[in-house]
């Protein structure tokens, strides 16, 4: 039996590049199943996609974790295929910090291959294409139950790229966080989590406000939606671990105007 | 063999909230098949998600059908698991409504079970996210053979919550009809059907004339769109049985600017 | 074992109409793999989509391929059944041209059948949802192993519909191309591939100026975005063949404001 293989990339779903790339895993090894984590990744935002994959991984039975968010596809960034320290879960991708927050889930890398020149690519290798013609296909093996070892050449885990992730801080007493991620109903993800509400002194059930530019919402540091009325405003913990900003039944993005980036900033209130 | 689980949401398709509940279906019963029907129903609106869930489940091999549009997630609403009278048909999802008019089309509930403190659900459940943490692992235990008995605690099914779906009415020989659903085309699905054309007395092939606000449109009550001229405006029965306006190669949303919820005017002329 | 079913169309991901599809295939051939290449070809674009799933077919192993992008449905337009010359594929889908270039790709059509009144088709046919009704369950029979000869009735493939795509011309040494689809990252891709390059005698490295209206942007006639610095014009052959013109790390569409269908001049400088 094959290995399942998830998928996440920031491909959308207009165009028809995640198909394509399912079409050539299921070419290479037709047993393996095949679950679409998703393709909404924000366009080339390494970051973002880093957080998504090490959030859904933990949901995920072990297997092969194909992930493809590229911005430098083309250029000299290394292809790799890892192997976790715990799980053998092997995670295939561009060696651009897209992997490495995941693979902390797991105990870090135990193994690394440098999948740049695998000799199971799909000749000719395009130069903006990879997900189709090389991490595709690598998957697609590595599912299949070829050895990580024939995929590329070992290197150093500790030379791998990382990103760094953007992490909120506590002045005078405010929790000043950007905002990672924007759902489809409006909720803005920070990068904090309960750590940093303990650090900023904020209370279950207290007051809090939320400011952004002149803009200024207050609320309720809540357990969930339900804790307080419809249309109004609370930060609460999300199910992804992030603390985040919502409104019951509305939409925060709107309320506030921020944007993936920003940074807000949040207090007693 | 396992069930197939059929899937629907208002998760969309920018976020891995569909993806991470496919990988945590998988993880527990590897062998059901997954068939998303979509993840597109319009946030949080329940009516929409029935309607859809109901014209579409006949379509589907009896198995375990998922749904998940849950504004009150979190709240003190119920999660239920659903035996229909015919075909022993299994639905999961939340107790707001948004399975019933599905079960409806089966004969009905023949055995209700609340799951909210199922023994299956994933600890710690989070506030927020129910079709990862609990909806998810029932379907997914149900598919795999487990009963349904099993999966909490019986309830009586009259007790389920219904949602009130809107319903055109006839006045002054008008059909005054509520926009129900906007497609990707633009076509306009409203709260009536052929039984409503019977009572405002309109004729396949005759004249009509659709209005909203101070904008007016006619056009042909017609079976197709092939049945008028590029760019003239039908009224006619869509493919889940619902009245409808469109415009042959165009978008009866822009031409008159209505919106999901909006009441129009259908009459002679 | 059942043949993989590729499925290709303009539903998109709003409705569940490429879901319902799906699941009337599973219930007629359970084990059919599905291969979702994707649902988002502008609507009712027959062109974009028959540039689309002739580029992807070939990725994808031989088996049944369904493609629905049906402006005409309900009209006097065939449905149709083809089997290629090469690799013994079979493309279900209306007859509007819109599977013919990709049947090209493997040596032309062998056999075509006429499916429109297919004794495999769900009675009531809609006069609007042939993707359900029809050509689902006809790609769904196949994919199971019933002979193309049974879906309908013979026709010469001399008779079916072609669609005609534009194609670039050299005026006065420039390029004059159209842009033929915008993917999601703001990349245009032209009506025109390596031997226009070649025709308007264009070389890899050099200037080149892309005009469009009163816009004009110059750039770099490249291999890849790595070849020119972040926030630079490209023109480049991209992984489905056509030369395209892209931002490193930006939007062309927004730079040059193009729309698909727009012609645009591509010249020296």
């Amino acid at each position: 039996m094959a290995r399942p293989i998830t998928f996440l990339s920031d491909y959308g779903t207009t165009d028809e590049f995640a198909g394509v790339v399912r079409a050539v895993i299921h070419r290479i090894t037709p047993t393996a199943p095949v679950i679409d984590l998703g393709h909404g990744v924000p366009r080339q935002d390494v970051a973002a996609g880093a957080r998504m994959l090490a959030r859904a991984l933990p949901y995920a039975a072990p297997g092969v974790h194909l992930a493809v968010v590229d911005p430098e596809v083309g250029a000299r960034r290394r292809a790799v295929a890892l192997r976790t320290e715990e799980e053998d879960r092997l995670l295939v991708g561009p060696d651009n910090g897209l992997l490495l927050p995941a693979a902390e889930r797991f105990g870090g890398v135990l193994e690394a291959i440098d999948v740049s020149a695998s000799a199971w690519r799909l000749e000719p290798v395009s130069a903006t294409f990879h997900g189709r013609d090389l991490f595709g296909p690598v998957a697609a093996r590595l599912a299949g139950g070829a050895a990580l070892g024939d995929a590329g050449a070992p290197m150093d885990p500790g030379e791998l790229v990382r990103v760094e992730l953007s992490r909120a801080r506590v002045e005078d007493g405010a929790l000043i966080a950007r905002v990672t991620e924007i759902d489809t109903y409006g909720n803005l993800a920070l990068d904090a989590d309960h750590r940093d509400v303990k650090r900023a002194e904020l209370k279950i059930g207290g007051r809090v406000a939320v400011r952004f530019g002149t803009r200024r919402a207050s609320g309720v540091l809540a357990r969930t939606f339900a804790d307080v009325d419809p249309g109004s405003l609370l930060v609460y913990q999300d199910a992804g671990g992030s603390l985040a900003v919502a409104v019951n039944g509305g939409d925060a993005r709107a309320l506030l105007g921020a944007r993936r980036g920003d940074e807000l900033r949040v207090e007693h209130g």
